[in-house]
């Protein structure tokens, strides 16, 4: 797919823009372009996971107890259970007793959503995220 | 404060401007100028209201069990200590339990939190939720 | 509905029980019960809320401009458009130029999603909030 | 740290013990000690990580076009440039355009939020997500 580049006009309160230019120049943005399409990347990213049949690509994240006994077997089941395309799973020691662990994911949201609740149920995980982004190929 | 119109170029790639344009017209929007105005109030007003000392105007909701004993009057004094200009305190009938009453107030973004989690301590409060917003005044 | 007051016991490491007391004393709660009811009625009204098809009463807020010509006729007619029960609307001014529009209504939580969603778009509307909460009957 | 298990007593309404029962039965909860256990652990994370200046440990994911040149420099200074203590930093193939980076990083939240800013920020970076959760040593 060739991207051709297209250019648009916005009208704008000047107020409104002087703001904007503040605030995206406080944050590091080279250019009001780039700025703007981040923002509809972003709208579009919401709408689409927010479509439960939508494919995504899914970080979930795990804090746990490295001594909960099995918790790493358990996982594993559920990883193999579930009919999604399990991509890496990461694994970090953050101190004596806890464990992150990373599961990136690919499938349909509702059943990337389904999993992630399977997980934080399980005995020894502290605290859950799961982040559901659009697959980015849409995004371009 | 008289508002000039400005009007700004933003290059995008077409894929990225063909799914934006889908979107906003699905959602309703009669032209794209004002779909992007409000991405950049929604974002602007996002990076208001994440300061602490920030002015806000907020709407807390409360919906609470109106048999509870003195909750009005536990409400009402909490609304008199904080110093915030509590502008008015609305009160609907959900059903034969339940009352939603809705305050609408101005102050700093702070001062506006405090006085909502103490609102939702109260003994009779089933759920709360605070919207914290920018006053408007900066998006014109 | 007679409430039926149940005694649960659960069992918490010492530690985490300790953070939770100072945590919710900080807050201003009277007893430890009435936090984690708070916390078992969020959990239930994000599920329920969750369900498209569900019962719900609905907050929209929406800070206008009210010199845009025609926009709380077209806020009226969106609210007739729409099968759902609108309770109250209230009005506030908040300064020269801003006003802000409170919406308090019932129905099923995917009608409110898709009228929020149109009236964010009309012109003249420059940040909208939906809040959506379980009716507070099954929150007793 | 020995963790000494405490059991504490709850009262509830019957209807809303009978409705948390049915969601934590349905999500896959062994018992309902863990569930309140994660609800109480969820709480003081989001308590914990409000604070500026709290120790945490972040993911940070961003999709990118893998064609912006230079990128991965950019993204490497802006990791040693920042205070912060990066663990592990992950790069996956999503399709011919498309990366997904996984920064785990440790320091405190102000910090990391802004590293993260920036990152954003970045031309090539196309969707961010910031987790930011407490380290799990106060969670046991």
């Amino acid at each position: 797919m060739k991207n051709v580049l297209e250019r648009v006009g916005v009208s704008l309160d000047q107020n409104l823009l002087n703001q904007f230019d503040a605030l995206i120049e406080k944050q590091g943005y080279v250019n009001r372009s780039e700025a703007v399409r981040d923002l509809i990347r972003a709208r579009l990213d919401q709408e689409q996971t927010a479509n439960p049949t939508a494919d995504a690509v899914a970080a979930i994240l795990l804090v746990y107890d490295h001594h909960a006994s099995n918790l790493l077997e358990r996982l594993n089941h559920l990883q193999h259970d579930h009919l999604l395309q399990i991509i890496t799973s990461t694994h970090i020691h953050l101190d004596h007793h806890n464990c992150l662990e990373i599961i990136i994911l690919k499938g349909k949201v509702s059943k990337i959503q389904s999993l992630a609740n399977r997980m934080t149920c399980l005995k020894g995980v502290k605290l859950s995220r799961t982040n559901i982004m659009s697959t980015g190929k849409e995004l371009t």
